[in-house]
């Protein structure tokens, strides 16, 4: 499975958030041989809960793994210093990111530490957010922690 | 409330934990004026969650917050990367810990970030960490995401 495919995925889990009212990012879990382990996305909005980043719902939907060194985590926005922090933390190998336009966070760092970084600059994924930030400031302020 | 109060809330929170047949992990999120916000603790085994260590899950249970600045976080034992890549990424303004002698995860990292950091060297947190590591290696390993 391609960089390109694995996207799609996280692509159609941002845009399921979207429909439900939430921020439109998504992520998915996949092994080294294209299997995806699970998917999600930002749930903030739908169920009152901060700690449901995408990158973080779709490691939970993916279960629990003894082994994450040859897993994939794909993310249609660069992972905030939270989710940065769960690939490091669990060795995930690799991460691909749809787009660090509208936001950077900790990929830069993941390289650093030995994380195979694929960043793809997604047209769909940056119209998303930059549609969604502008319309949704507080909300897109409230996700990634900055006070007013 | 003074910090050896608010590690009481967490090592009651890591007790719980444990009686359940879980990792003895606990953490609480407490305003400035020392008023709970949330409480929570390691559910992996419980729930089969692995998104859900003792901070996100005191993170979880305080709902949606919209300055974390004056906030400070309790965790009975050195946040590990993904639970600091949170009090990073939330602007958390201080970190309690109950001790740093059975795990170091990002702690010296969020005090270079400017997070206040107060290190206590409970030896309850100590203890419980240190039977449990000893009494279940692999179950330990896969939280912190060690390999075999």
């Amino acid at each position: 499975m391609t960089p390109a495919e694995m996207i799609d995925v996280a692509v159609d889990e941002a845009r399921k958030g979207l429909a439900e009212g939430g921020i439109p990012i998504g992520a998915a879990l996949f092994s080294s041989d294209g299997m995806l382990l699970g998917s999600g996305h930002n749930r903030r909005v739908q169920q009152g809960d901060p700690s449901l980043h995408a990158e973080t719902d779709a490691f939970r939907a993916a279960g629990r793994q003894r082994d994450y060194r040859s897993t994939v985590m794909v993310t249609t926005l660069s992972p905030c210093w939270y989710c940065s922090g769960l690939v490091r933390q669990f060795n995930i190998g690799a991460l691909v990111i749809g787009e660090s336009r509208t936001f950077v966070g900790g990929h830069d760092w993941l390289a650093d530490h030995g994380v195979e970084v694929n960043l793809l600059d997604d047209e769909r994924c940056v119209a998303m957010m930059t549609d969604f930030i502008a319309a949704n400031p507080e909300l897109w302020n409230e996700d990634i922690g900055v006070a007013e």
